[in-house]
Formats: C-alpha cells, sequence, structure tokens
C-alpha cells in the first residue's frame, strides 16, 4: 500500500520492476523518476483497481476516487497548479498501459481538467490562448468520442465546416475565433446529448479514468490480446496513469518528439528520431504534419539535446534495450514522457545486439536471446533488382525492410477475404489505425500515403514483419472506386504492384527481386550463437548452387541430399526410363553404368563445395513410376491412335507397362529401400557414383566426409541387407578400382513409424540416423500431405482442430513424442550415435523449440533449406542457452 | 547315474517325465514298463551321451561303449538270449528318439546282431529259416544304408534281379535261395567297399549307435528342427534305445500292428487299428502289404486283443490323450514297441476332447489346452458338392479330412516351386518318405496309390492339416511322363484334380464344394472354451448372412460393421454418386435423406439378427472418389468422342469432377473422419438411418445394443466434432421424430499411429475403442497394402526381411507395440474402457497369441471374420488359460 492508499501509487514509491501492477508505461515512469531524468510529476492507479472495476461488474472499487484525489492534491503540490484553478489550472493525461504494450489497442485521455474557465489559465500559462483554445477543442472532441463514445464523424464534420468558413487547409491554420466556435458547437453535441457538459474537472477525471478501465475491454483489444496469446497470467487488466500536462505547443521554443537511442533502421550508433515544434505528441504519432529530424533540435536547443542525448543513453545502459523515448519541451524545459524498447529494422536489432556486447553492455547470452528468429528471416527477403525495376510509380518512406509483391487491397477486412482465398495481398491505405491490424496480418506488406517513420502503419509493420513504406504523399487513394493515382498512373483494387521496404520505392506490377546482402554483424552474430549452440545446423541441399548458399550462411554440412533430380536431368531421365522397363537385370546394370558416370560428376562438385564438412546422401526414394510419362496422357494417344484405326504397338507397350508400374499409394508403396532391395543395381550405381567422386577427390587432396543414407526403412533387416550386399561389396569393387579406399558412414532415414518403434535394433547398425519428418508426419497422421493439403486442412485449422500445419510445424503430441521414443531407444544401446532431422521442420523455429523442449539433447543436428539455415542457428542457440539454464531472462516490455 | 554308469539307464531305472534325457520313444517305453505292461527289455543312452559326442567332434564319449556292454549283459541276463551267440542270439534294434517327436527325420538299425552265425539262431528261434534270412537280408540292406552310408540303390538292384530270376512279384515271395543269395551279394558290397562284412554283432552295435547319434545333425533332421522351430532348449540331441528284437515275422500266430485307443478320423471310443501277419513293423508302416483291421484280431486271437485293449486303454488314461500304440505278436505273446499321442482327425481331436473330459478322465483346462487351431480351422474346410461331384475318377482312404481342388504334381520339388510361383498344387506319388516333407507343406493335398491310414503320407498330413487320399490303388503313375491314369482316363502334371479327405474319392477338375457340417460336439467344445476366457469374440460381419454365420459360430456381438457397401447396393450408388458430385448442401442432405430410408433396412435387419449383442458399427471410411466411374475409361471414352469429333459435355464434365477428387494416395487423403467433417451430412445419414432402425427394433420389443464407431482419427478433437456436431443433434432429431430415445456408445477407429500415441485424450471422450489393425500395420510399416502384397512382399519374405506377412500375422515388434502404447495411455485415464480389436489379424490364431503375450488383458474382445470366430474362440480361451495360470502342461511328445 503507498502513502496514497490501496490502489494509487505515486512515480516516486512505484517500483518500476513490478509491471503487472503498474504496467508497462508508467514503470517506464517510474524509471524515469528514479534516474533523475524529468519526468511529469504523476501516479498511478494499479491494476489491481480494474480488476476489481470487473469483478465488481464494472463498478469503481470503493475509496478509488479518494486515493486519486489525495493523488491529485500530491501532483498540485508538486507542480503549483491547482485542478480546475482558473489561474493555474492543473491538466492531466490518464493513460492506459497494461502489463505487456499492447500498442495502440486501449485509450488515452489528454488535458483533462479543461473548461471555460481553466482554458483561460492554460493560454496564460503558454502565453498563447490560441494554443489554448486548439488543446481545449481537441480535448472535447477525444473525451466525447473515448468517454462518452459519440462517434467521430460528429466533431470532424464542424471541424471541416470551420475549416471551410475560414478558408484554411489545415488545423493549425484555424484562427482563435474558429477555434472557440468549435469548442461552442463541441459543448452544444454533449449538451444535446447529455444534457451537460462536463465541466467540472473531477468529473472529466473520474469517468476518463473509467474509460480507460473499459478499454481493457474494447473488442479490439480482445483481439489483439488474443491473436498475440496474452493471457491473464502474463497481464491481468491496465493500470492508469495520472500525468501532469505539459505542452509542446506552449510557443516556439516548445516541441513534441519521438528519439531512439540508436537508429531503428540500420543500428547505427546514433540518436534518430523526429521532433515537431510547437505541437502536441499525437501530431507526430498522427503524422498529418511532416516532423523535422532530431539533429536540428542540436542546432536549435544545444542544451537540450545533449540532454536529450544524455537522458535517452542513460535508460538504454538501464534497460539494455534500445530505446523508443517520447518527449515534450515546453518553453524550452525538456519532459520525458515515455520510454519503451524500440521496434527495429531486423538488421538494426542484430547489429546492436553485437555492437552492445561489443561495448560491454550485455553478455553474449543476452545478446543472443534479445533477436526474434523473425528477424532473421526478415534480413533474407528478397531486395528489388534495381537493375529490372525501371521506373517507382513513386517513393515514400521505407518504414520495414523486404521488397515484396501483392495485389492492391484498399480495406482490411477485403485484405483478410483475399488472402484467405490464397491472395498475396498489399493494403493500401491513406493511413492505418489500430482497427487495422487484421488486416496487416493478412497482407504480405502494406504502403501508406500519410505519416512518418514513427507512424502506426510503421510500428506495426514492422512489429509484424511485413515491408512496409509509409507516407507515399504522391499517391490519392479513392476508396470509393477502390483506385490510387499517382499524376496519371492509376492502379485499381487487385493490380499487382511492388513495395521496397528498404528504399521506400512503389512499383507497378510484379518487379523482379534478388537477395539482400547481409551485413557482416549477420555472420559475427549467427557465429556467436554458434559458439553457445548444442546442436549443429546442416542444410538440405540437392544442388552445388544449395550447398554454395548453405555453406555462405553457415551451415555445418549436408544433412540431406536427394538424388532424384539427378536421374531427372535431361539426358538422364531417357536413360533411367530404359532402366525401369527392362526385365533384364545385366541390361540394368549396363544402363546404370552409364548414369553412375554422369552423376560422379554432380556429386563430385557438390562434394568439392562442402569439403570438410559431413555430406549425406541419401539413396534414391521416390516410386519408380514417377519416372514414367504421364498415364493420362498415355491413355488419351492411344486411345485416339485407337479411334483413328491406327493403333501404336510402342505406346501400347508402354501403357501397360505404366499401368503394371502405377500404384495406388505410391507412398507407401514400392519405393525408398524396398526399390533398393528389389532392384540393387540402381543403389550399386548411385553408391559406385558418390565413392568414385569421394576418391577421385582425395586424390587431389580434398577431405571428403561421406554419409550414405538408406530411406524409408522400416525393419532393421532391410538396413543389414543394403548394408552387407550392396553398400559394402560396391564399395570394396570401387576401393579396387582406385587402388584407394576411404572411410564413409551409413545410416538410415527415420521416417516410417517402425523404425522409431525399433530404433534399438536399428542404432545397434548404422552410424547415423536422420529423421525425415515430412513423411514421417504423414505416417503418423495417416496424412498424404499432396491430398490434406488440398482437401481439407485449411478446414481443419479454420475449425480448431489442429492448431497448425503440422507439416509446417512439427506436431508435439504425435510426431515429436514418436521422435522421443525412437530417440531414447537408440540412444540406450548406442549413447554417442549421430542423430539428427532433416525434414522441412529443420528449419522451422517453432519446431526447433518444440523439439528442444521434448528431446532436448537427443538431437545431435538440425538440417535446413539454405535459406532457413540462419534462422535455425539463431533458434537451436536459444534453445542451446535454455537447455543449459544459461538463458537470461529477457525483458517482456 | 544309473545302475549300468554315467550315459545308460535300464527302462527299469529310468524316470519317464525325464523325456530330455532318455527322448520320447524310450520314455513310452519306459512308461508302458512301468504300468506293468510287456514291454521288451531295453536299456536307454541318454541325449547326454549324444551331446557329448558333438562336444567332443563327433567322438563317442569315454566309458560309454562299456556301459553298453554291462547293458546288453543285462538285456541277455533278462531274456536268456546272448549277444552273437549261434543257438540264442539276442538281437536288438537302436532306436533313435529325441525329446520332440521329429518322425522318420532320425534313423534307427533293427536286427543288429545277426551274422552268418546268428541267423541260424534265429531261424530256430522262430522255427522258421526264410523268416531268419528275411530278416538278415534286410538287416544287411538297412546296415548298409543307414550305418556305412551306402546308397539304397545298391540293394535294391540285386533285389529286384534275384525277385526277376525267381519270378516272383513280392518280397515276401521270395525263396530261401534267393534271400541267402541276396545275404551273399549284400556282404559282397560290404567286403568290396570297406574290405569287411561287419558280422560282429559288438561292432554292428556300436556302429549303430554312432549311426543314431549322426542322424540328428543329417540335413533332413536340421531342416525339420527349423521348420518346427526346434530350439537346443527343447530338444538337445537324440536318446537311443537298444530294445530286444521280438518278431512279428516268426510264424502265422504272429504279427505286427499298429493300434489307436480311440478312433482317429471319428473320434469314436473303439480301438482303431490294423496289423499284419507274419511280418516285421515296417512292412505296415511303409504301406507295401494291405493289412487286415484290428476288429480280425478280435477274431483270430481274442486274448491277445483284450490284452492290447486294456493295455492301450491304460496307457491313454495314464498319459490322458488318445494313443497310437505300435505292437507285434510273437508266436502268441503280445509285445508293446512303442506308444505316443496319436495324430487324429481335428474333429476325432474335439470329440475326444469334450468326451475324455465328460468321462472325467481330463479337466476342463486339459480338454481345452489339447485342441489346436488348426483341428478348429481344417473342421471348417469345405467338402465336396456331392450333387455336383459327377463320378469319381477313383477312391482310396480317406487318410486327412477337407476337400480340396489343386494342380497335380509329381514330386515334392516341383511342388515348392510351383507353389512359390503362387500355383495351388496336389502333391501325387506312389508313396510318400519323409525326404518328401518340404513337398507336403508347398502342397494343398496329398494323395498316394499305396499304403494305408497310418502311412507316412496319411501321418503326416494330418500332422500339417492337408487333406490327403491315399492307397488308391487303381491309380496308375508314370514319373517318368508326368501321369497318372486309371484305365483310360488320364491326368497329367498341371491338370486341375480334386481329392476329398472325409470320403477317399478323387476326381478329375475342379468339384465345387460346401460347408461343412459340424457335430454337436464342436459347439460343445467352443462353448466350453469360452466359459474360461477373458477375451470375448465378436464378428467383422456387414451382412445379414455374415451376421448369420457369425451367431451361428458364436460371436457375442459384431466389432464391425463395414457401411460402405450400402452406398454401393444397386439403386444407391447413382443416389450416392450424385451426392459426392452435388455442390449444395440442401440437395446433398435430402439426396442423403433417401439413401438413409433404404440403410435404415440394412441396419434393422442385422441388428435384428444380432438381438441382445453389441454391434459395432463403423461410419463412412473409403475415400470419396472410390465411389465414382473409372479414370482410365473416363478418359478413353471422352478422348474418343473428341476425335470423332463429337465431344461429350456430361462425361467432360464428370472426368473434370473425378480428376479434382482423385487423390495421389488416397489411403491416408481425404477419407473417414475427415469426411465426416467436411461433409458432416454423410455420417448424419447414417446415424439417422442406423438410430432409426434400433428405434424401430425397441418398439418391436427387442434389445439392441448399438456402438457408433469413428473411423480414421487421428486427433481427439475430431472426434469430438463427430460427435458434438453431428451424432448428437441428429440422435435427439431422431428420438425427437420416434418420441422415444434409446441409449447407445460412440467410440473409435485406432487406425492412425497419433490415435495410439494420444490415446489418453481419445480415451476421455468415448466409450470403446477398436484397433483397426489393417491401417494400423500399413500406417506403421509405412506401406500400402494393395501395392506391397503385389510388388516386394514375396521377396521380403523369401529373404527372411520379415518372417511372416504382417498383414496376416500382427507385427510384434512394431504394430503390436504401439497397441501396447494405446493401450496403456487409454487404460491409465479409464481403466474400464472397452477395447477390442477389428483388423483381420483378430481371426488368425497367431495374432491372438502374440496380443495376448504383449497386451495381457488390455483388450477385452477380438473380432473375427465370421469363419474364423471358432478357431478365434479356442486360441482366445487359450490364451486366457496362460494368462490366468491355469493352463495345463501340456505332453510335448
Amino acid at each position: 500500500m503507498g502513502s496514497l492508499g490501496k490502489y494509487v501509487l505515486t512515480f516516486e514509491e512505484a517500483d518500476p520492476d513490478d509491471v503487472k501492477l503498474i504496467g508497462g508505461k508508467a514503470s517506464s515512469l517510474v524509471l524515469m523518476t528514479r534516474l533523475g531524468l524529468p519526468v511529469p510529476p504523476g501516479i498511478i492507479i494499479t491494476t489491481k483497481a480494474c480488476r476489481e472495476y470487473y469483478d465488481r461488474g464494472e463498478k469503481l472499487p470503493e475509496g478509488l476516487m479518494d486515493e486519486v484525489i489525495r493523488g491529485v492534491r500530491y501532483l498540485e503540490e508538486k507542480t503549483g497548479y491547482k485542478l480546475g484553478d482558473p489561474e493555474k489550472p492543473l491538466l492531466v493525461s490518464v493513460r492506459s498501459g497494461a502489463a505487456v504494450s499492447m500498442p495502440g489497442m486501449m485509450d488515452t485521455v489528454l488535458n483533462v481538467g479543461l473548461n471555460d474557465r481553466t482554458v483561460y489559465g492554460l493560454a496564460k500559462r503558454i502565453n498563447n490562448e490560441h494554443g489554448a483554445y486548439d488543446a481545449y477543442r481537441r480535448f472535447l472532441a477525444m473525451f466525447g468520442r473515448i468517454v462518452l463514445g459519440i462517434p467521430e464523424e460528429e466533431f470532424n464534420k464542424p471541424l471541416d465546416e470551420v475549416k471551410r468558413k475560414y478558408g484554411v487547409k489545415e488545423d493549425p491554420e484555424i484562427p482563435l475565433e474558429g477555434l472557440k466556435e468549435l469548442v461552442e458547437i463541441y459543448k452544444q453535441i454533449f449538451n444535446r446529448r447529455f444534457g451537460k457538459v462536463f465541466d467540472d474537472p473531477w468529473e472529466q477525471l473520474k469517468l476518463s479514468v473509467e474509460a480507460v478501465f473499459k478499454s481493457w475491454n474494447s473488442p479490439r483489444a480482445k483481439f489483439y490480446r488474443e491473436a498475440n496469446k496474452i493471457t491473464p497470467e502474463i497481464a491481468d487488466c491496465t493500470a492508469t496513469a495520472i500525468v501532469t500536462m505539459v505542452f509542446g505547443n506552449a510557443d516556439w521554443r516548445s516541441a513534441t518528439g519521438v528519439v531512439f537511442s540508436r537508429d531503428p533502421a540500420t543500428g547505427e550508433n546514433r540518436l534518430y528520431g523526429e521532433y515537431l515544434p510547437y505541437a502536441q505528441g499525437e501530431d507526430v504519432v498522427a503524422g498529418i504534419r511532416t516532423p523535422k529530424p532530431i539533429e536540428k533540435l542540436k542546432e536549435e536547443m544545444p542544451e537540450v539535446y545533449e540532454q536529450l542525448y544524455n537522458g535517452v543513453k542513460l535508460i538504454e545502459k538501464t534497460k539494455k534495450e534500445v530505446q523508443d523515448v517520447e518527449f515534450t519541451i515546453e518553453k524550452g524545459k525538456l519532459w520525458f514522457l515515455q520510454t519503451r524498447n524500440a521496434k527495429m529494422n531486423p538488421l538494426a536489432v542484430l547489429k546492436t545486439r553485437v555492437d552492445m556486447y561489443k561495448e560491454g553492455m550485455i553478455t553474449k547470452e543476452e545478446a543472443i536471446m534479445g533477436v526474434k528468429s523473425e528477424h532473421i528471416l526478415q534480413m533474407l527477403y528478397p531486395r528489388i533488382d534495381e537493375s529490372k525495376a525501371g521506373k517507382p510509380l513513386t517513393k515514400g518512406i521505407a518504414a520495414s525492410p523486404g521488397a515484396v509483391s501483392g495485389q492492391a487491397v484498399f480495406d482490411p477486412d477485403r485484405a483478410v477475404e483475399w488472402s484467405k482465398a490464397g491472395k498475396q495481398v498489399i493494403l493500401v491505405r491513406e493511413e492505418t489505425k489500430p482497427d487495422d491490424v487484421h488486416g496487416f496480418y493478412a497482407s504480405v506488406g502494406v504502403l501508406t500515403s500519410r505519416g512518418g517513420a514513427t507512424s502506426h502503419a510503421a510500428v506495426v509493420a514492422r512489429a509484424i514483419g511485413r515491408p512496409a513504406v509509409v507516407g507515399a504523399e504522391s499517391l490519392q487513394i479513392d476508396y470509393g472506386t477502390r483506385t490510387a493515382r499517382v499524376g496519371d498512373s492509376v492502379f485499381k483494387e487487385g493490380d499487382w504492384i511492388t513495395i521496397d521496404g528498404f528504399t521506400g520505392n512503389v512499383y507497378l506490377g510484379k518487379v523482379p527481386t534478388i537477395e539482400p546482402k547481409l551485413p557482416p554483424e549477420f555472420f559475427e552474430f549467427l557465429d556467436m550463437a554458434d559458439s553457445v549452440a548444442v546442436f549443429e545446423i546442416r542444410a538440405n541441399a540437392d544442388t552445388p548452387d544449395d550447398a554454395t548458399i548453405a555453406r555462405k550462411f553457415g551451415a555445418k554440412g549436408i544433412g540431406l541430399l536427394r538424388t532424384e533430380r539427378m536421374f531427372r536431368a535431361p539426358g538422364r531421365l531417357e536413360l533411367f526410363r530404359k532402366v525401369i522397363l527392362s526385365d533384364n537385370s545385366n541390361e540394368r546394370k549396363e544402363l546404370l553404368d552409364q548414369l553412375a558416370e554422369m552423376m560422379k560428376r554432380d556429386f563430385l562438385e557438390i562434394l568439392d563445395i562442402m569439403e570438410d564438412y559431413p555430406v549425406t546422401i541419401r539413396l534414391f526414394d521416390p516410386p519408380l513410376h514417377e519416372f514414367l510419362p504421364n498415364f493420362e496422357e498415355l491413355v488419351t494417344e492411344v486411345t485416339r491412335a485407337r479411334t483413328l484405326g491406327k493403333p501404336d504397338p510402342e505406346k501400347e507397350r508402354l501403357l501397360a507397362r505404366v499401368k503394371a508400374l502405377m500404384e495406388a499409394n505410391p507412398m507407401m508403396g514400392h519405393r525408398g529401400v524396398r526399390v533398393g532391395i528389389t532392384f540393387p543395381e540402381i543403389y550399386a550405381a548411385q553408391v559406385k557414383a558418390m565413392l568414385s567422386a569421394a576418391l577421385e577427390l582425395k586424390r587431389r587432396g580434398k577431405h571428403v566426409e561421406l554419409q550414405i543414407m538408406v530411406p524409408q526403412v522400416a525393419e532393421v533387416r532391410e538396413l543389414e541387407l543394403i548394408i552387407n550386399n550392396v553398400v559394402k561389396p560396391t564399395a570394396e569393387e570401387v576401393f579396387k578400382a582406385y587402388g584407394d579406399r576411404i572411410e564413409f558412414k551409413i545410416g538410415t532415414m527415420m521416417e516410417t513409424v517402425r523404425s522409431c518403434l525399433t530404433a534399438d535394433k536399428i542404432a545397434k547398425v548404422v552410424d547415423f540416423m536422420s529423421f525425415g519428418t515430412n513423411d514421417l508426419t504423414q505416417a503418423v497422421f495417416s496424412f498424404s500431405r499432396d491430398d490434406v493439403e488440398n482437401k481439407f486442412m485449411s478446414k481443419y485449422l479454420e475449425l480448431g482442430i489442429l492448431p497448425y500445419d503440422p507439416f509446417v510445424t512439427i506436431d508435439e503430441d504425435g510426431v515429436a513424442k514418436i521422435m522421443k521414443i525412437a530417440i531414447d531407444l537408440a540412444r540406450n544401446v548406442k549413447p554417442n550415435i549421430e542423430i539428427g532431422i532433416c525434414g522441412e521442420h529443420g528449419g522451422d523455429p517453432d519446431s526447433i523449440k518444440i523439439l528442444a523442449r521434448v528431446v532436448g539433447r537427443g538431437l545431435n543436428y538440425f538440417s535446413a533449406s539454405p535459406y532457413r539455415v540462419p534462422v535455425a542457428r539463431l533458434v537451436a542457440a536459444q534453445e542451446s542457452l535454455k537447455i543449459l539454464g544459461k538463458a537470461p531472462k529477457i525483458h517482456i516490455y
């Protein structure tokens, strides 16, 4: 209990770490107060009060307002202003703020305490009657909308009329006369509706507090909490801060602004931000006037700038995170109004983590845990290929990185609807509001025609990782006709556009993109991550190109090289078809020898690129008939020929053979090791090719680590047969031919349920195991991926039958569980056997998290597609820290 | 250690129960000795000696022959005969016999002790020089073949020459002169090969003992042990009995014979058997002369018959099994030579178990454990439809029950070869030998032209459950041309024939068969089995006919009623196609209402038949596209129409729809509960139909136990959705319409791996679970049954990769293991939940055994196809006794 009572605390006495009680926003004010920074005096109504408000059926807790009155008295003492005093009126903001940030989701009321009498005192205080009345008319509109629930248009319409009447375009240009008229009109609106004008400051305060409480349960706040999985354990109700107003619109030595402790776009260690002289804070956020860069302040008010700089840096050092600080200057005096961890460009996040670690500000673990997988993913977003881009339609502010093409939609609901229909959309708006957030999630990118780098659109797009261009001012949007225009160029709803969140450029149509250039910090950071990881990251790579990218992105080997495409390459498919169609084992062998020679070249190239790293090559896996001509086409051709009376015996024969090879369920049919057993020549040819390649590289003095992997094993004897009757004899043949030997490992892909259930037996005969989680997921669910994703997966996700697509993120209850069973069985008989995962899940951050939780260090490596290698390295390191108990707590606010 | 030393025991001092030490054959002699029956005196070289023989690298254990000499002295004392004595020579048989019977697999030497001198004494003893020389020449041939390893032809050729010389057909007709010539020729063979004639009886004895030892490891003995899984724990080496010879060929008051304590074909409680006067035992077994029925003995030698009868019955009572006894009469004196448990017709086995239980000879448990699953299966073999059979080609002795058709083959190797190629063959031979056994296994039936009901062919066919006709004497077989002839009728290799093991009839071609008539004992026995079982047996039945058979065979309900065929019935398929092709939910509902009305009638009939028993109805399971027209045909029709320039828009539309519904892997695609979720109308229609049927039966005063089963569940929320959104609301609708309610259970088919891994969650929402082990096996192996069985299963079995087809017998390492996981999870949250199995494995004896072993009482019931219900009842009862610790030990010999 504080000095004021049960529910209310002063900034001086609150504990900044008790975020659940005082909310994140107040916490930052308390912290800054403690750090000795100039913060407008304030008091906090704790979340407890709001919780009780709801528990009592939306009634204010008893005694709360008495405490608030005592708190206001305290503020009056501290400031020398007095609530309702016509000469020196105390004005306050009533601010919402829960334990976690819910940007823009709840309400705040500014300038509480204004009425026909106190506006006089304000005018005196800021020496500016015009400014006072401007604040007054804004207060009335805000109070009317937020507290009284009157639709915004009712205030906007008179505003527009007054502007028209006085022939002005922008709000600040309205003359005093006009502002006074507006005040009268707004009061009439209140009076008409409620029979009173709410000019009692105490009543204003009480109603504002209640409005803040109510805003906790507004539909948009509830949606946001659901979408972001904010449970009552994380944040239960909002706190309410009552803070003395200061005025950035007091005169031209007044201003309001936002500043970052480092550049949120590049991570550069310099103050970055903007400010608007003679303005209230909302003018900056709303993006209506274009602000000045913060460097200007250094010129105009050097002492204020220095105080700001030092204050911001002090907070950053304390919180160990880049800060996003709101400030106001009233008549040359600086006030800190809010600080929070900055939303940053992923690249900037990474760079600042590395820099702060180097500066000694944070530990290595803190550096690693402070980066999210989305950050890494976003950095790999493609960029516009400038050489092919042509002239941009227009240019705005590059607000969130990444270049992306999509079909333009002009409202968030449509964005959701189209996205559900499988379309890739870009949300195009003049400006965005919290109500629009569902549209952000549905879009691949966001484009606005107004607002700056800290506008709502920019902040949200960065937060959820969508490329965004904001404030593209030349863009004229007509919601009515669903078109947008720049001069003579028009695009309408459904047209493709491309936005470049790196440059701010906007293009008509789909523009080709190129790979991002990654800064040295990217690699530096990931090497740091690797240094703490207990899991290794390898890559799934089938081609030399894949291997090159994988190696560049830091893969420590190839965890899965699929050899199928080597049979599909031009000139080879024909040969391989002959193999399949032949019923003569010798002929097959001869043809396969030719193929082996060709495949040797492929292996040579890849093994060379991956020198010194393990390369796991999977033997032939798919059903044979995939390599034959299309059945429907054949039937059509044969029927046509017959109908025309000219039957084609060759085609008929082929059709018969294709029919004989066709399978009811090829996924579970004659494939993988089963082909290896029935057609050992095919596996022998592959083994010959890869060992020959390895030996040639050895001749050239290169070190090769070959791992041969047998797919689709369900029974250990399959494996034994392949090892003893195919791999070993073939190896001896090759060794003899080269007069040299090479060590290699033999392992199996764990992708049938039975291999998992008999992993103890399998472990005894192999050097390594690698979970093929794609097929394993199919087997565990009895879901054929091809069919499921077409026919009912969307329905399943929509109905909540599955919480997520198990082909994207590993199924914890089934697939991870059976992997755990397998790993325990295997490690029980061979504790140090190498076990990895090479399904697509290997590069999915959520899957890595689930698997680290379920099997811990049971896995040695994750093998991810090349572009997923960086994010896998990050998540693997973070999960390693958790497993090792070395993960520092991360600030949730 | 016995009175004679370390390795050798007398019949008097051996323990008949120590079968591992003295072997089964000696055990029976010891037992009969103990029972006071006349058994020729004998001694036993224990298995220990043979084991040491092999451990010493095939050297006789030291001191063994000294003990044997002491043993022979003991025999000399008991009998008054003396080894090598020209006047009163002791002659012995040296017999093999391991802990378990390996009929005909090891060697025995008769008449050891004969030489040029002792033959004289034998002639005196049996008062018959001709008989003595006949024994002598036979001894030499046997000794030569078995002990000295000389090919049989070397003895047969001179035999044939002598017969030709004296113009006789049968061996007994050879005059004394001829026999003496043969003896000389045989001695010359020995002399030529070994430089001596082996006329020292002690040497004969020693070499015979060693030959018996050696025969333990003969290729055919090893093959037999492998095939029958006889491990060293079960039988390690052979014992050797040295038994005083008695002579059934001493005079016409001598005979040799075989007798069963009950009729092995019908189980009737009467002596059954045959004997040959003036003959040695092998004459009966080899089937060369046709013996007299045992009843004749009663007339000819009533006292001997009575002694035999009483002895046989005494043994039966002691051993609690029907006995197969070999005896010899020497000059009117009866000797018991061997007794063993009789191989019987399955029907006879069943009847005797019931009879013996009723007679108080055995307990209920002993009765149940004494029947094998093969017995039950064989009783259900179809019989010849006499009305359609036409005239038989010939008639032989009905030696092993069942009627069967197959392609004739004339040698066992060919039988194996053809059977591997998938042919159904009947082995046709003049007579069979132990070397032919592999051919029995490969054949569906056996036909011989010689030998009686106890000939080798008859015994083996009964033992391994193949229908057999033996001694069809009019059949003339020509191995050279591979043909068989009866008068003018000829069949050649590959021709179809039919044999009737019930009547002995042989037919040309395939003859229609009819269902067997089952005796009351069949049902009496199975009711007895049920009374001890902890598992219930239900049936998989889709039609009223199935249900009727199931009920007749004692199923306690329907464990699986597949509803798919109800959609395929004529007049319904068209309606259902319209449902599938419609994209209008209301239209679908209307069509399904019509279908529901039709299906109600089906359900009504089946529920009525199964009154008072649970009926588990599975909701629609297969992929929808199975109900659409054939894709290839459609493509062909569309192409033909187009080629002719007359495209058919209707067909084109249909083709497009079929293509849209087609799936890459329908087994794992849009089927089962997934269809229920995407097209809830289909499930609703089925639920409506079955509940309406149940309520109509209730109106008629019938008690119905309906269990609704949801297939293919992988996630508990699928189930919850179907229960809450489809089954329950539909039930309420139906209840309202009928103004009445009915209780029913809801459960799920456990056939995906994930359902097993999450069985705890699933158990919470269902009343019962039933393992669909067909699909579960597919999922565990990633084997599509359709494809696997065509493309590589035979290869897998041939290579020994799989020990058996897991679609026939449940896979212990994988499928049973995951069932165990599921059952443990489920029972942990709901201990009394009803759990069954309704895959085809439910009626497979080996599967029931495996599951009883792996999951014990975790399962409540097995559901089997109707014809498998009886065998399932038997095995379930036997496994129950084992689980309850109430299974009596079964004599292995």
